[in-house]
């Protein structure tokens, strides 16, 4: 991809310019724009060191109101950021709808580290291009704009642009270790980013190498973002958004029971389950321990109907836990600046980390329930989620991470005796709301849509599991079992 | 403070686990009037090593739900929050309103290890008592309970413990270093203890010594808690919140002319302008590098009158900064996350960290100026929130921080120019609102905060500046020049 590059033809040189001033003023014009059509936009410029990456943004920015923009530097992950999956990092930063992002280097500087020092290659090396593409392709799905730019120089220039940078105390300190390294290894870094580039340049995202040594390599950027910009906000006039076009590939799917085949009414005596759930839970707390110890990080799901018992069921897991190792997430209604993202964002900034244990009660599922049912998202929105949510799961099982979910289940008429007895009950009054009537009132819609996220989202890596919860003491000794099952399992291959 | 552990009497022995059992139900129940209170908790648990804190709070939390606690084990610094002010890890921290936080050792434990192994003594440490002191009264005032336990231990237990616990690999790990260091150091670590213990216990956050070696430190925990607790709802019962008494300490204020004393009209002319412009911002860039070398944080805070020129005054300053290195932040409304915390969580949030730059677009002022204006919160408030900005700045001060605050000043008429201006001009109608108009009618009661506000807030380590703006161009030059200044007196006291 590198020899890709076209240098500019004499003729052109005089007209520069001119033309990158003009393109400017395009670029402070379209802001407006992208404020009013509430496109986030997401500028990626990699390249190599001395490239001219940071004057670069220096440059773009000056046209853009400092109030609609970030910039991230992209140095080595910190501690903090290294025990969570690699895209966990760049997905906290993804801007609010009619925001720009500015990468100074991000997950394909990264990449090329960890290629060149780290020896990612093989599968793990096809893994990470897939988690690239499908990040990229999932940002784009949901409104948000790509641009990306290789500033691309030759050796001798580089050579050149260190030496002059070294001779001043001012200015030696920009070159890091990294740069010097990937000085003397060039070529091999050329050949490692040709190829990272040809991998990663889909139509919804493609590269744009520009030449770092010309004069010309404004114009060429200028040119490319204003273009992709008006392209953007052209495609949205009629509120639409592009939907790219995703690989075929097949998720592991189990198969699953639909709720109405799912028998209920199992039960455990009073004696019997406080000497099993003593048991289970001094397992568990052994487990939590060990699975501390290794790294391994934990992420659980429930979700269920209202009254059915999801409460309850969660304080007796995390009673077996050591509280330092965990954390309860509720989920409500996003806020505002949950709501001007991607809808997962604010589910990949609760992602544990290595050793912990998340438990979310509700989750990112809302997505193809409530926000489904109650058209709080377009069709083609929801219809989406669950190849984003499948691979949302691939990311953090590919991180090492043991993954479970929860469909706590009962049957209607149980609910109706639980509303009326939280009706009935003073101390239990704050429990049930108008909004649970009106929500039982669609009870046959969810379960269509219960029934379809349980087919298209149940997968070897990250299974659902239907918890039968009439009597709420099976239900907790049954979930349970499935985790201490699943932890054991996991430190088996581990240890 | 520690010799007034008051052990339990023998025939009180008996009836310890009845009462705990009492209590722990009363907690439960009080979770339910602290959600409808909005009252947020934070629960302190400091104590030596192997003193049974974390199994304490395990033991507390059984009696929440799950949905309604968070519990956070302080660990040393990471590189990333040793780049920001000591306090600023644990303001982020702060719960919503109606939510538990539980601290497994939090300010008190750090300041314990820099006293003990980095050497924190004289001014330094009388400057983090007052910072404790300041936090914990500022977190009352605005209504947290703040609840404080120490568990302590003897030597002779500690050492059985430790002992016990290095028998088994499953349980070594438990003891760090720094628990062995603190054994060896028993006596050294009790004195310091005591001495930051009874320097630290006012009336409205008082510590809780009990004793770990007994039975009975769980009735003593249950009982100060639930009491605690009891006590703020009851204060709370008419919507008020009980106001601390601070001390008198009087601020270095800064002397202030009143707005309407600011003789206005200051003009440069072009030519000049765009001279002084570029040589400012050549210097500015000069210096920015050079305040990233020697990780000075700069925070700057941007008021003043709605077309006043705030906007393209920033962009100024923005142009001559790498973008690596600072941020814009624009304040507007706080979202509910925002609102349902300490008004300054959110600014503590996006304080810089060292070597890098903020740009407050509006700020902590709002709470004196919008917020007071129109009723957002009370008048004690309001009121109060001076000296709590006064003693939020002197944090930040004393961490190393120049703070430079400019309020961009011009009359009425230059104002109602520029928003018929605004209003005529079709690329610049997004620019003005229906709230602007509202907000001018407003003027003289903004007048007079803004008046009482520089009064009260112009402090020698974060000045006022008025910034006369009825020429933009003089105003942006005025603005460069103070900054240039500042920057420069920083690097001539580090360098």
């Amino acid at each position: 991809m590198l020899e890709k590059l076209t240098p500019l033809a004499e003729s052109e040189k005089s007209l520069v310019k001119a033309e990158i001033s003009a393109l400017k003023s395009r670029l402070t014009s379209q802001q407006q724009q992208i404020k009013q059509a509430k496109l986030p936009v997401i500028v990626l410029i990699e390249g190599w060191g001395a490239a001219g990456k940071g004057s670069l943004i220096s440059d773009i920015i000056l046209n853009i109101d400092p109030r609609s923009f970030t910039v991230r530097s992209t140095t080595p992950p910190t501690v903090e950021e290294s025990r969570h999956p690699f895209l966990w990092r760049y997905f906290k930063e993804i801007p609010e709808a009619g925001q720009f992002l500015f990468f100074d280097s991000a997950w394909y500087g990264e990449t090329i580290q960890n290629v060149m020092c780290d020896g990612l290659d093989g599968k793990a090396y096809r893994r990470r291009i897939d988690s690239i593409n499908a990040f990229e392709r999932q940002l784009t799905d949901n409104g948000y704009l790509v641009v990306k730019f290789f500033v691309h120089i030759p050796k001798k220039i580089q050579d050149e642009r260190f030496e002059k940078l070294l001779e001043s105390e001012n200015t030696e300190w920009r070159i890091s270790k990294a740069d010097k390294r990937e000085n003397r290894h060039y070529k091999e870094y050329a050949a490692a980013w040709d190829k990272l580039l040809d991998l990663t340049s889909p139509s919804y995202a493609p590269w744009h190498v520009v030449d770092g040594s010309e004069r010309s390599k404004r114009l060429q950027v200028y040119r490319a973002l204003t273009d992709a910009i008006a392209a953007a906000l052209a495609a949205r006039k009629d509120g639409q958004v592009p939907q790219c076009d995703p690989p075929t590939e097949v998720f592991p799917l189990l198969p699953m029971p639909r709720l109405a085949a799912v028998p209920l009414g199992q039960q455990v005596d009073d004696a019997d389950y406080r000497v099993r759930l003593k048991e289970a839970q001094n397992r568990l707390k052994d487990l939590h321990n060990r699975i501390y110890r290794q790294k391994i990080p934990v992420v659980i799901v429930y979700e269920g109907w209202d009254a059915a018992g999801k409460g309850g069921n969660i304080k007796r897991v995390a009673a077996a836990l050591d509280p330092r190792g965990y954390e309860v997430v509720p989920i409500a209604a996003p806020d505002k600046h949950e709501i001007s993202r991607h809808y997962l964002w604010r589910f990949w900034n609760r992602v544990p980390k290595t050793g912990h244990i998340t438990i979310f009660d509700r989750s990112w599922y809302g997505r193809v329930m409530v926000e489904r049912i109650e058209g709080f998202c377009k069709e083609a929105d929801w219809k989406r989620a669950y190849r984003e949510m499948n691979e949302f799961e691939q990311e953090l099982h590919n991180w090492g991470a043991v993954i479970l979910k929860f469909w706590i289940h009962i049957d209607k008429d149980t609910q109706l005796a639980r509303f009326n007895e939280r009706q009935n009950t003073p101390e239990k009054q704050w429990k049930i709301t108008d909004e649970d009537w009106r929500n039982r009132e669609k009870w046959d819609q969810y379960e269509v849509a219960v029934d379809e996220m349980l087919q298209k989202t149940s997968t070897a890596y990250a299974p659902w599991h239907i918890i039968e919860s009439t009597d709420k003491k099976y239900a907790r000794l049954k979930v349970l079992g499935i985790l201490i099952d699943a932890l054991e399992e996991a430190l088996r291959e581990k240890e």
